[in-house]
């Protein structure tokens, strides 16, 4: 009757018993390794022979899940990129937790679907929107999305923006037919994501205006207006700024109130772009700082930096939930909605994002902010701002060293000095390959005036301060070695 | 010396015994409910008293991770989306396998960012890409990357076709100058992916032309020629075809030999929408049918579908490495790449899609086709493929059934007959909604040739052939009753 000629099949262990103790097994090395991160070197390179391993081709024949498992052990769990320890302080990484293991190995249990229909994973989704909604300040009837991250997150606001501005028939007509040029604006330290999102969505990056900032890296809001001015007198359509909170060289803030204020009397849409610095507006230390961040429009942010929750996971917050959707709604005939049943729910979230199928990254996000509350996470940025403030002071305290920029909230960037600038450059660039070489440290470089920087970036939960006092060594030496 | 006043502090567990024995709880209940994934109801819809418990406010103190697990237990686990589960054929939804409950703990305790720099997840990503570039019959110059599914892969695409046909000044410019007007072609029966690409990336929906398609769902190729040549004659520039392999309404594949040769001879950019499809072309059964997709520029295709990757996970695989990079590339100071440490490297994968960080979603699909091999995957994809044919031949053997569409692969669309059209649509959207609730098999609906059909989507490595009799068996049941 069938012309199924084998025997049915299926994907599951044979050996279940084998396969969990095995599983367990596994366990047992993820935690390891998480409470081990003190203890490991930073990094290490790959090795030529598991680089070589890693090469080997299409796995036709089953090679077996204990297998997999010991070739993970060898090949790839001993060379990672070193963020779990408390010295790595490159670029702007998060630290991630124990719990992150669990809320993991529990989504790809249920592996859900999170584009749409009426299932518990869109229940924890929606709430952790609105946990966001209400902590900096946006109207319950607000929209939000969880994201790969906030450079997704910028591409989503940027594209609701769009959407209020040439409302529907851009959505038809899209940006070919040339009627209006819209062009946004963001300071010269803004980051690369708002670059490549006005590239994404076909703006070209000529219409995103990078505005000058002052001696602190703040935008300068007098060159800002006039940029507008000059936009609108030639003809072109403004349509949004992004403020930054922080920036990503210096972690310096954009006047928040004073964009919001400008944005408001010039009816442009505020972005907000606070893909680590968003966390620091929930202590009570910054609120100064980041005075005007709640009238912002739009809001992208990361929980995998400094709320620490595993890669990766952001968000994006939009006050017109209508603008929101109408830029992205549109399901076909086998997407439709229906009365009962799996396919109801009243909110589908692929109306609100270019996804359709979406990982349950709500989870790992639910499980921190649970575990630890906003509490401990925004406890632990005050600890790392305060870490920061001391290692600046360090610094300060060194005639060989220079800081290069001033320190607003977690990031300290400086330098060995010497006589002759480019081989300062040289000297410096040399001294961070060496601390990650020799698995010491980790922070990375970045370029200031001209100049490279040591750039410490301190998004770590395990850092402590004596960390940061074998740094000032550790650089110290190299840089008398190389004077020597 | 400090400011820093309190005792320093982490996000670790303060009690790592206690939070191993909760982890090795935890893991079993995940892996029970993989196990159990037969037994359980398919679908039950959250309780109000669960969606009132996940409506409360920001979690400020510390809950602890007992705590959030015993809610995880009780709000979330029980009501997941039912894919893992035997008879869910709705939409198209994988099903996810136990290894990949170890990939996905295994990858958070790394918390590795796949943006770039030097480090062993970013050679797992490297060496799945380079399998999917063999087995689909990509040179090795090829390049790809892995995304969250096929509606980011075809983003990146067409982002990368666009690039090639306008060049470097489509960055800066963007689509904004109206100079040339791009157009592109998909079938009716294209997913609405492609349509949304085509939104986001400022295009327009206007401009992806829908081509008719025959009585096999499949795209008119005279008709396609003939829309190519209208735009060219109106002063357009065709740009791109998609062809769908294979289509979400019935599984049709879309002639992909005629649809290459048709792009070389006019110079155009053929993509393939694989996302379930593309890993049928990997048996030895469907030859014919997908002869010529080693002809693609681009293909998009899913992990988390056919090959029960847990979601999410897609790839895209660009023909043209540097179309692929040009289009993307872009990076700052700070992220500026070393000779030597961690920020070495040869392909930072940021330079290849829209996204800075990026999580090791490399690591489950290196887990999955090592785990199974691609012989493991691509049986069950027959035996699936075998199961529609089957359940199709059960259809046309009940005179109140009615096949909605031909069978090429692994859907099958059928409906219960009432005299009264109308009536039948109700019908078997009332049937639909009755399955699920009922917690008894989850097919989803849709619309062919203006009538409702009851959609079964098989891509389920644990559906066997009994879960398609009791199918048929509830459907007859439910419309002779409806009948009486």
């Amino acid at each position: 009757m069938s012309d199924i000629k084998h025997p049915e099949i299926d994907l599951d262990p044979q050996d279940w018993p084998a396969f969990r103790a095995l599983a367990h097994r596994m366990l047992d090395h993820a935690l390891d390794h998480v409470q081990g991160a003190k203890e490991r070197a930073i990094w290490q390179p790959v090795p030529a022979d598991v680089k070589t391993a890693l090469k080997a081709g299409v796995p036709h024949a089953p090679q077996g899940i204990d297998k997999v498992c010991d070739d993970f052990l060898e090949q790839v769990l001993p060379y990672s990129t070193g963020n779990t320890h408390p010295r790595f302080w490159g670029w702007v990484h998060g630290t991630g937790t124990a719990g992150g293991v669990i809320a993991e190995m529990l989504a790809a249990c249920m592996n859900s679907n999170l584009g749409g229909r009426d299932h518990g994973a869109i229940y924890v989704e929606q709430q952790v929107v609105n946990w966001c909604k209400s902590l900096f300040g946006f109207p319950t009837s607000a929209s939000g999305l969880l994201v790969s991250g906030t450079s997704m997150a910028t591409v989503i606001a940027l594209a609701a923006a769009r959407f209020k501005v040439l409302e529907y028939p851009v959505r038809s007509t899209g940006l070919q037919n040339g009627t209006k040029r819209l062009v946004g604006y963001t300071s010269v330290e803004g980051h690369s994501c708002i670059s490549r999102a006005f590239d994404l969505l076909g703006f070209g990056t000529d219409a995103l205006r990078k505005i000058p900032v002052d001696q602190n890296y703040q935008m300068d809001m007098r060159a800002l207006s006039a940029a507008i001015a000059h936009d609108r007198a030639a003809g072109l359509t403004p349509f949004m700024v992004v403020g930054a909170a922080a920036t990503v060289n210096t972690a310096a803030v954009d006047p928040m109130h004073e964009i919001a204020e400008l944005c408001e009397k010039e009816k442009l849409w505020f972005h907000v772009d606070g893909a680590f610095g968003a966390v620091a507006a929930l202590g009570d230390k910054h609120t100064e700082l980041y005075k005007g961040l709640d009238r912002a429009d739009s809001l992208a942010f990361d929980f995998h930096k400094w709320m620490h929750v595993p890669y990766d996971a952001g968000c994006v917050l939009i006050r017109d939930a209508e603008a929101h959707r109408g830029a992205f709604n549109s399901r076909p005939e086998y997407l439709a909605e229906a009365p009962r049943g799996l396919a109801g729910g009243e909110q589908w979230f692929c109306d609100y994002g270019p996804e359709l199928s979406r990982g349950f990254r709500a989870l790992k996000v639910w499980f921190t902010l649970k575990e630890h509350g906003i509490e401990g996470i925004t406890r632990k940025m005050e600890d790392n701002c305060a870490q920061a403030r001391q290692l600046a002071q360090w610094v300060g305290e060194q005639p060989a060293l220079e800081l290069m920029a001033p320190v607003s909230l977690n990031i300290v960037c400086f330098r060995y000095r010497l006589d002759d600038a480019e081989k300062s450059d040289t000297l410096n660039r040399e001294i961070v390959m060496q601390l990650q070489e020799e698995g010491i440290a980790a922070p990375s470089t970045t370029v200031l005036q001209g100049r490279a920087a040591i750039r410490v970036n301190i998004t770590n939960h395990r850092s402590r301060l004596a960390d940061f006092e074998l740094l000032i060594q550790e650089v110290l030496a190299r840089g008398e070695a190389s004077n020597a």
